[in-house]
């Protein structure tokens, strides 16, 4: 008979779990059988212990066998997905699921909200009047036939194992081991049942992940757990010491994501929409696909509008603003230097674009936009940023944290690349 | 603001924790603002990093300031202590309280109920018809005064961190390390206040620490937390590869202590009783007292039974006999050799007297009767062993370990000492 405390103490003293141990436990966490306190000792130990690769792609397994891995073979076309390990501003999938759909694959976007200094793609969303974020499983197969994208909640039988891990891990000390982390994005990745998956991973300030070697090490892992179950699978490496575009915050993000839509934007947002459409567009066999085009065309505008109509949201709607409005402004003559990324993402989150506990409601019109970003020249006094918030009372913090990120010097900082590295 | 993640994450990555760490996490865990899971993931934490000799005194003393400690100075004579990290067939607490309270010293034991295959000091003495463990705090005082020895359970007030951690670390795989092991016995004996405390720290296959250096180095830890925390410490590293005396079981070992109160009794048992008795007495500072004349001349047994009386017990009643036996006999001639105390300790435990979950009852009358020791000389079909059930169903398991565990061969084996190790 397997016993929790047996699993527990062979990984403590280093030992391999064998694939019984590994599905016995993730079965055993998933039903009760296996209590939290027992689940958390055995996540310190994974974290301090490491996995082999054998035994991250059997928990892997076991994560997804917890549910039900969906299957998309009556989509029609091909599927594939993105997935960003998380950054400011990052309002990518946005512009992104739209633009693939109106290249010819289908994106099953199952997302997440947001916790902490990183918003989230279904907050963001919401923010559009009646835009839905459940969506039916029915309901899901057919629009991604007829629209070519969902962007919503993952469902209760969708790695159920992975929903009570990651909840304790947040309170336990044990998120940041890559072997958990590989294994919590992967096992939702491939239940959703797409057949290529582009990774995001995020390098700096703002990310999870501010050393690159880190931010590689975690690529490599999720890039070999894909491939070992079937989906094609890419990483890129992407900076994220600065903010992506001028908006942070949920539907100061929606709009900067139309005009990305509209054939405008911000030139980072749109660089890395193009790279990743490029990407996800190859992997699922579309290589004469022409992403640019479609956005200049208005093609992907059309698709954008067809998401939101079809998941209740009305894409003519006005989105929320908010009511109080504060300035940061330049307190020198110059040229803006570095924005850290994670000064911004603390004041946006701050100001209510963002929660502290997973309870928590977010506010859909406050955040940061930044009016300057690295490189433009400045002069004392000029406006470098927009703070928004729905009550005046919480200016305080964020406008003295935007201000020290906000670097105005004597000189134009070197041009950052966006994209570092490419894994596969 | 301390919370419970950050002090997690600051020992995982091989911090050293602030005294003001220690004590926040012991206290919020003690009132539930700690939850269990996260005290589990800090305790296998602990396990993997250790603790610096700094962080082990704080985090005892923690424990002892999550209750009460107890004030003896009104006893009237010198307090001291024993503790024996357990052994099958250790029922020295038995006729070693009685004897070291007659030669002068007052002996307040709070003991506990076994759990696996060694017993528990409690268990044993529940089987004296009407014998109590529940002893009131003034009841506990004047007892002490008046008889000299107290054995009984421990109150809720002692320690109560420390009770919520140990049913913690007994699901959770964490019980294994010395820090942990260490500053729950030392945080209950130092909070039980006795002047002077002597540890029986056991090696072999029925002990706890199977190897010498683990045990000299969990000796070594708990004598310097009882030396810093003011409490004259000393440890003996005892052998455990062979079970102490003839008798494991609650009734048949609480009818071999009296045997060794009278006077007689295994040679080994009563050498380690006097071997502790001159300890503790030196402990205490009774230089001139005489174990041995004690045992000898009646007054260890006159204090028995006082003893006995006081917590409601009648020392003249029947022990509980088992209503089966069953015999293990010798296949060949020969001399016993060794006798595994881990095969004897886990017979008799599956026999009925031992538990296998906290909740469990065991049986009083349960256990196994070793008829041969280890140099005896036997025929072959000489009974080697009794097995002793409620229920003959038990016998089939433990019959094969206990002839396993008694190995017969053409010679007798070397001598062994008992007493290792002395520690101070």
């Amino acid at each position: 008979m397997t016993a929790a405390v047996d699993v527990i103490r062979a990984k403590r003293d280093g030992a391999v779990l064998t694939d019984a141990q590994i599905d016995w436990v993730v079965d055993g966490y998933t039903r009760g059988a296996v209590a939290e306190e027992q689940m958390a000792a055995l996540a310190m130990a994974i974290l301090l212990r490491g996995f082999t690769p054998g035994e991250l792609r059997r928990w892997t397994a076991a994560m997804i066998a917890s549910g039900t891995r969906l299957d998309l073979s009556g989509v029609g076309r091909p599927t594939v997905d993105k997935h960003s390990t998380g950054g400011v501003g990052d309002k990518i999938t946005l512009p992104l699921a739209p633009l693939v759909a109106a290249c010819g694959a289908a994106v099953p976007q199952l997302s997440g909200r947001g916790l902490g200094h990183t918003g989230g793609t279904l907050d963001k969303l919401e923010s559009i009047p009646g835009w839905r974020a459940a969506v039916p499983a029915e309901a899901f197969l057919a629009q991604l036939r007829d629209v070519g994208a969902v962007v919503c909640a993952a469902g209760e039988r969708l790695c159920p194992a992975d929903r009570k891990l990651y909840a304790l891990r947040d309170v336990t000390g044990t998120v940041e081991s890559v072997p958990l982390i590989a294994s919590s994005i992967m096992s939702k990745k491939i239940a959703e049942g797409a057949g290529a998956l582009v990774l995001d991973v995020k390098v700096g300030s703002g990310a999870f992940m501010r050393e690159r070697a880190d931010a590689r090490a975690l690529a490599r892992t999720m890039v070999d757990l894909g491939t070992a179950a079937g989906v094609t699978t890419v990483a890129l490496l992407t900076d994220m010491s600065t903010p992506l575009g001028h908006a942070v915050g949920n539907a100061l993000e929606v709009a900067e994501s139309v005009e990305v839509l509209a054939g405008g934007g911000p030139a980072d947002v749109v660089a890395l929409t193009l790279a990743l459409a490029r990407e996800m567009l190859d992997a699922a066999g579309l290589l004469d696909a022409d992403p640019a085009a479609a956005l200049r065309d208005g093609r992907a505008m059309d698709r954008w509008r067809r998401l939101v109509r079809a998941q209740g949201g009305d894409p003519d709607a006005p989105l929320p603003r908010a009511p109080h409005v504060a300035h940061v402004r330049a307190d020198t003559d110059g040229v803006v230097g570095a924005v850290d990324a994670a000064g911004i993402g603390r004041a946006a989150w701050q100001l209510g674009a963002g929660r502290a506990r997973r309870e928590d409601p977010v506010s859909p019109a406050a955040g940061v936009l930044l009016r300057r970003r690295p490189g433009d020249r400045v002069r004392a006094g000029d406006v470098l940023a927009e703070l928004h918030a729905d009550d005046p009372a919480r200016f305080a913090g964020p406008a003295g944290w935007v201000a020290e990120a906000v670097r105005v010097g004597p000189t134009a900082p070197p041009p950052a690349p966006l994209v570092l590295e490419r894994i596969t």
